[in-house]
Order: C-alpha cells, then sequence, then structure tokens
C-alpha cells in the first residue's frame, strides 16, 4: 500500500524552509500533499486562492506531490481522503511544544493517525512565514528566503513603509 | 486557619483539565474557589455570564468549591476576599515561562501572596481551550475533552464551517 | 573606531528592566541609541510620539545614550546609520528563541551585523512592558516596575476598570 | 524501492515507551533495524549481549522487524548497511535539543542521511530507561513500565537497598 | 486531617534556595518533613549523616518541620509513613522537565500521591547545591548561598584549589 | 579605557564553533583572553597543557587575542587581572539555561562583572566539544568540526574502536 503523507500549513506565504520539508518528504513517502488552509487570520497577506496557486507552483517541480485546499478541521479532512500521517517541521523548541500538542489531541480526533517530524535544516531554522511577512511590509527583500514564485508576487505589492515594525 | 485557594483563568470554555485541576486542589487544600476572569478578548466564544454558568456547574460537585466574579486586578480581589494562596496548572513549558513570570509579579504586587502549581495528568497535557474553542467552530467533536455541562453548551452553537482553520 | 551599539524596541512603554540594560549596556560601549519602534499594535497604549519622549527622559540620565524614532525595517535604518552592533535583554527562553531567529535573520539581512545579548538582572526576570500595561489598565499600582518619567503619564490615564483581564 | 528505518538506542533497559516507536514505526515503514548501541556507561545495569536479546525478543513479535548490534558511529554503520533513515521518538524538550544536534551533526556525516520523528504517546511522555533502571535498583515494581521480557530479568537482579537514591 | 507534606532531596547542601521552600511550605501546610536522600553520587560533600544534621539545624527553626533520612525509593517510604503530598521547587524549565516526569511517574508508583510545586524566589533563582560545592571546593566564598550552619561546616574543609574547574 | 573581554571554556577540544565566537568577540571588544580551565572531568581528551597549546595556535591568528591557564575559580582570576566582561556563545536553550544561571551567581560573588552573550551562528548550532570527542573516539573524521591545528592532534590518536558509543 503507497504512504501518501499530508503537509498542511497556512503557507502565508510557502518559504524555503516549507519547500526543504516538502522535498525531503517526497522522497521519503510515495506521495505528500501540501494542504493549504483558509487560515484564521483576518487580513493575510495572501489570499486564500493566492496560496494554493503558490504552492501549486512548487509542486509542479515534484512527480508526487499534490496540493489540497483545507477548509474545516484537518482530521475530518484526512479521514475523507483517507490519509494517516501528517508531516510537520520542526524548528524550534516553541515549535514542538506546539507540534505536540497537535499530535496528540489529533491523535484523540483521529485514532489511527501518525504525525511525523523532521528537523528543520539548519540554514532555515530562523525562517518563518511571519518573518517573512514582516520584512516584506517594511520593504525589505525577501527573495532569499521564498522560492521565485512567490518573490515575483511579493514585489508586485506595494511596501507599507508607514507600518514601521521593529525587527 | 483554614486554607483557601484561588483558581483563577478566563475558562473560554472550562475544560476536563481544569476540572482534573480543580479536583485535585480541592482534596489538598480546605476550600477552592475558582476565579473567572472577564477576559481580554474581543470574541470571547462564552460571554462572562456563561462561562460563570459553567464553572458553577461543575463546581456544585464538590462541597469545597465555589465561583466568583473576577473584574480587574487578580491581586487586589484576592486581598479583598484575604486570599493568600493561588494555584495554577502547568502542562508545558510555555505555560512554565508564563507561570513563573505571573508568581513573581504577583508577589510584587501583594507579598503575602503563594503560588502553588500543580502538574497536569497526562491525559490533559494537550488540552487547552482555545484548541478545544476551535475545534468546536469547525465542527469537530470535543465531547471528549470538556465537562457534559460544557458540551451541551458547544452543541447547540452553530458551526462555523467557512473559517477553515488548520490544526 | 568608535562602538555603538543600538538597542531596538517599542518601549510601550520603557520598563525599569530596559533601564538596567541600557545602563549596563552604555557602560560596556561608546555610545548606545535606544531605537524606539513605531510599533504594529492596532492600540498601543503611549503613542509613537509619547514612547520618544520617556525614552529621551531617560537618556538624559547618560553622556552617551540617544534616541532615534526607528520607521521601517531596523538592519535598514542601522545600515543608514552605520551601526553595526545590536544590544538585547534577555529574561526568558521564549526571549532567548525570539531573539535567535531575529539574530540570524538580521545577520542574512545585514551580514556586517552583530546581535548582542545581555541577561536581564534577576529582580527584572519577571518584568515586561505587556505586563505593566496590563496592570495599569486595571487601576494596579506599576511605580515600582516603571522609571518616574513613565509612572507620571501612566497615572494621568483612567484606569479601564471594566476590562476585567485576569493575572 | 523499500524504505528502511534504524531506531538506534542503547536501550538499557528496553522500555514500553520504546516498544511504543518501534510499533509506530513498523507500521509506517517497510521494515524497522533495532541498533543495540554498545554503549559510554561504565556500568550499564544489563550487558550489550543480554541488551541484544532483549530487543530480538520484542522484534519476533513484527514481520518487519530486526536486531543489530551497533559498535563505532552510527552514520558509519548505517552507510555499510545503506540505510537511510534514523527514527527516533520524542518525549520532552531536553530530548527535542539533543535529537536536533544529533540530526544536525549527522547530516554533516552521512548528507544522504534523513531523521524522522515521532512523539512520544502521552501515556509514556514520563518514560526513561533510566529511570526504569533507578526504581528497579531501588527495589521498586517496574513491570508496568518494560515489556514482559525485560521484566523476568530485572526481577532476578537483587535490589540495591544500600543505593538510597531519592525520586 | 492534617496535611503533612514531604520536602524530599540530596541537600548536599541545603542552601538558601532550599530554606526559602521549606519555610513557604511550612506556612502552607500543617508540616513539612525534610526527606534527606541517601544520594547515588559517588562523592557527595557531605556524608549522609553530615546532610541530615544541617537539615535539622534548620528544622530547628520551624515547629512543624522535622528531617527524615530516605534510603530507597521515596514513594515507598511515603506509603509506609503516610504522607500523600510531595513539594518541590522550580527554578528553572530544566527543573520543570524533571519535576514533571517525576510528578507522572511517582504517581503510577503510587496513585495517591500529590506533587505540589513552588516557583524559586526571584534571588534564589540561580542557586544549585551543585554550584555551592563547585564555588567551595575552588576556594570561593558561599556563606551569601547558605544558612549558617552549612557555612560553618564548609569553611572547616580545605579548599581544592588543583582541581581548577571553570565557572 | 580598553574593553578586554574574557572568554572561558574548557576546550577539550576548542572547535570551530568557538573559533566563529573568538573572532566575533574580537571584533567588537578591544582584546579578548582565551581562559582554558583545568576542567572537572577526571578523563579529558587532552591534557590542560595541550588545551593551552591548540588555544594558543588559534589566538596567533589575531592581533588582539591572547591565552591564559585557569585555575581556581573564574571571578578570582579575573579580579587578579582586572577584567569585568565575561563572554560566552549560546547555541541551545539548555545552553541559554546555564549561562542564566552563571551569569547571576557570578554577579553575585564580582559585581562588577558583566557577562556577554553572543548566539552560535546557524552552521555551529549543532557542534561542541563533547559530540567531537565522541565522534573521534568512534573513528568518524572530525576534520571539518575543528581548525586544522587540533585535527592533526586528533589524528594522532588511535581510534577506541571498542568503546561502541551511539550517536
Amino acid at each position: 500500500m503507497k504512504k501518501i503523507v499530508a503537509y498542511p500549513g497556512t503557507f502565508d506565504p510557502i518559504t524555503n524552509g516549507h519547500l526543504d520539508i516538502i522535498r525531503r518528504g517526497a522522497n521519503l513517502f510515495d506521495g505528500l500533499v501540501i494542504f493549504v488552509a483558509k487560515s484564521n487570520e483576518k487580513h493575510p497577506l495572501f489570499t486564500f486562492e493566492e496560496r494554493i496557486e503558490m504552492a501549486q507552483c512548487l509542486a509542479k517541480e515534484f512527480n508526487n506531490v499534490s496540493v489540497m485546499p483545507l477548509e474545516g478541521l484537518l482530521t475530518t479532512c484526512l479521514k475523507e481522503n483517507n490519509i494517516k500521517v501528517v508531516l510537520r517541521g520542526l524548528r524550534t523548541m516553541s515549535d514542538f511544544e506546539y507540534e505536540f500538542q497537535m499530535a496528540l489531541i489529533n491523535k484523540k480526533l483521529y485514532p489511527d493517525l501518525e504525525t511525523v517530524l523532521m528537523m528543520s535544516s539548519s540554514e532555515f531554522v530562523f525562517l518563518s512565514s511571519s518573518l517573512v511577512r514582516e520584512i516584506a511590509l517594511l520593504g525589505g527583500d525577501v527573495s532569499k528566503f521564498v522560492p521565485p514564485c512567490v518573490g515575483k508576487r511579493l514585489k508586485r505589492r506595494p511596501a507599507n513603509n508607514g507600518r514601521g515594525l521593529c525587527i
């Protein structure tokens, strides 16, 4: 039986750190499905549709990676698609705590589910979508942190010079 | 002199994890007062009044547990009620850091105050009110995570299927 | 060549913990510039102008400390001012993770930049601007947590008694 | 191509927590090899041979689990056996830090190697070989923490009543 | 029924940090018993007898504190003495992880047992017996870190000037 | 007045991670003194004299770095040399906790002392002397983890193939 793994996230935007996990996960399992969640943020940088398109742009580089939208509970969606493994990347201790809670509660909601974790590569250990958003909004150059198809979209947005966020 | 302990929180909603701490705390001290804080969240799932009612529903199961509303600073409220011990549950490291800061600053504001901590039982280590809220809003079944009197209220609310939060 | 260090933050408000780091940093380097960031919070307690004024009030006590406003990306601003060292205070593990990410990403954005950290003194380990804001809004006395020129301003604001935040 | 995963450790002794990871790992991959390391402890509770035997006793319950001795560097041994995936269990933050360092350094020593992590199930989050050793040495009953074939061996050892270790 | 709490440790030596927890614990419960464990260290600084004597010297200052030797498993000893509450001090995250594991495993060994934690006061957050031992062995002055009856004993020991430990 | 900073450690052996901190520290301060501590390990890989020699070999590359032996308490030694700043590298959370304790206790022993921390560069975040020792002892190639003058010495030692340590 083929092992298909789900890789869920909001991907606002998808970064080189996500791409690293996708590449390694697609190499380890028979197939990988990127689940783009609709997100609970009031003002995401990119719309749900844009985030799905950017994930699809990355998925094309692999022959066993696909993209699905995620509206509702992840475990419900996984049951419907008969996917039993979730892949998550770990960068930091705070990630660890959050993922630990998620793995345990998802197991309660879907006992057949298994959560598998991969450590971030050391060159991406500092990288997060929220940092990329902040730097882009303040007019910084994020081209080294995101794949080309994300970088193009970020450049088309006017920098929010008045926001004044300190990083 | 009787040892009365305060157990403060927003309890939006109160979970089986809280119930576990209440049971163990009520067993250890002469009395326990659940302080339901008005909350700083803009959109709590339950109103202040509902959260107080749910706590009262749980308190009835014990002969030494009562409920009080908390509007304003906890230390001010404890001084007014001559309560000198605060009980808090610990699940994770992030809890630990937060509780450590709270214990130290509350000591500055009320030098007679003592903070006592209990570890979450291992079956509740993943459980938080915010997770319960998210799952309920996405149409998931939270009946195994909350006491019956909370579960009934959650079922009466329509699921927010369009929110699309990934967990 | 003189070693000038930047000490960035939103300082809403500046606390005795910040003052401790400023004093120790000003002693260690030839000059220290407090960079007051415009902030991404929708409703800061103090306006950008007020926060700059309070920092200037503290800076006057030192002969090698000055204040600059920060609108935009920190690394851009530091490059413009030819400042190559950032000073940050560490209180807790969560601080550590955040600062670690910041140090690494700022290094990517500005390879000549060096980040230097100082541990908070033990009497300030619990102290944060957000805690000071919460206590002040709930009518608590924060005079022992902030410098006099901040305390005066906090007293002039009416307490938000109806907010009911539990700490 | 079959995905074979290595599960290395000293297993002094192998516990129910290890068994849980072995079961879940064997379910996720085509094969799992328990690598029993010779250990750097001066006085292991069980000899290298005993630890291998106990692992073999567990492996018999699965049709895709085997046992190999590990003398020398793990990455050298994995290269010789053409195994490219390491499985590790995570219980706590300290585990996380250690595993993070191991995953990164092993990647340096063997760039094709991938490390995959699984969270401990919540009922085993407290369980470690060193705790089992301590309790057994002080005459406590560890039968609920270890598989039967380990329990039998522990019972045959006289308790070290004079050691007086506090747990 | 009187609530008696056990405060176990190796106390090699007992420090001002321990004394702070003893004072606060004795104030919160009806009685407190210091359990001095025989220790698994090969070369403790003080013998089992000396450590018991130093604890007794402190206990005399309180009317509800006593001292008992601990040889063997803590939970066995607590059952024999019908003590159902263990008190532990928390200074740091590493303490937290260790105490969390201990609380959970002791609960398995003795289901009626409750573990209660108190945060270290901020002035003792850095203090540990092992640090005191190291400083004393290198000829440093530890009189501000330990009670007088410990300080006297430490002074009588010749400093191990040749050890050359870096702190 | 010139700012001289002490960089203490056991350096058994000195690694590329240490070298990175030395380079950055020497750039930030007027002078840097590597204090090689005699060490409390019973069996260091390198003798005190060898560790001093290897540090001297590195120091020659800089015009403001020197080496001193450290026998006894660091703070005593710093007072004697009138050095008031200690530099330490941070890789992980466990480092953070240890360094936090050290900074606070050293401040108690020597109130004029300031501790300054630098984050490890991301490519060295996994690197420690103990890992280098383990890999070398098991016959692994550590040449990419240590400076050339350390690598040469490690190669001259016979690998301890029988030790069988799992990493």
